[in-house]
């Protein structure tokens, strides 16, 4: 099981950022996310879409992250530009078949997230993106196999070449 | 040479997912990015971003972002959610060897794009992000070695088991 954890969300300023972070999430495989405010906005927006597509990501929240961290049983990766190289640690992360909690920050994050975490891992040594980081190391992780991922949602998409094609799976069929 | 189209950025509401897409476009190895409001804010947090940390990745205003795609004599990608798998289409792109537009929406986008565009990827068929699908496009397209990209900057990562580990290379020495 992946679990995501958010930290340093800011209600309205992160708002987007997070549920973004919280989409990537789902959609590359990870099993539920953490976030440490008690953010309505972004709970209800991430319900929506698993309500519409599909899937059982949960989104939850924490309020003491240091202490799920440290008590953390499995594995706990930090995402963050100073860590060591994704590609050099993705198969001993991976091998290592322990849950795995994602740990990924804001613009400022604590300086004992370091130390707590197990890995900390980069996705490239410059800076772009918590939304980027997270798509690529669950990528990574799962090989490029999440994007094929069925969710058996009441909405499909059909894949076109030049149009919207969206298959409503609960609609009722007009006779 | 590969350029990043962003389209329906709203300031204020858009600003940071625009610039976390901008950041992601320097990082993975695209050359420029152009958006269609003139907004500032988001215009010096990517200058400020080249002048640190390197490289020469342009930012500019595009008016006419109809008329851009229309007579961009190179290849059009545009990446939605509806479009043919990216893990199918992405060598036929590379190989043409064409300078290509990468056309990411916001929301909602004019359906006319999806006429426009050469090519309508997606990648997933799950609503994730314009962040991540950028980032999983370019390291597709770059096939994971853009993630060792040098810059050149003024700053530059030394990659750390459990630190922020930082050089900075104009710094004067004291002796």
């Amino acid at each position: 099981m992946i679990s995501v954890l958010r930290l340093g969300h800011r209600p309205l300023r992160d708002r987007r950022i997070t549920t973004h972070v919280a989409l990537v999430a789902r959609a590359f495989g990870a099993d539920r996310m953490l976030i440490t405010e008690d953010d309505k906005n972004v709970f209800e927006s991430v319900k929506d879409v698993v309500d519409r597509w599909g899937g059982d990501f949960g989104i939850e929240y924490v309020k003491d992250w240091k202490g799920y961290i440290k008590t953390w049983a499995g594995t706990t990766v930090h995402l963050t530009m100073y860590g060591l190289p994704v590609d050099e640690n993705i198969s001993e992360i991976r091998d290592a078949g322990n849950d795995i909690l994602v740990v990924v920050g804001a613009e400022k994050v604590p300086g004992d997230v370091f130390r707590y975490a197990d890995y900390n891992i980069s996705v490239g040594n410059q800076p772009h993106s918590e939304v980027s980081a997270l798509a690529i190391f669950l990528d990574r992780f799962f090989k490029g196999k999440e994007l094929k991922k069925e969710f058996g949602g009441k909405m499909e998409i059909i894949p076109s070449k030049n149009s919207k094609m969206v298959r409503h799976l609960n609609e009722k069929r007009r006779f």
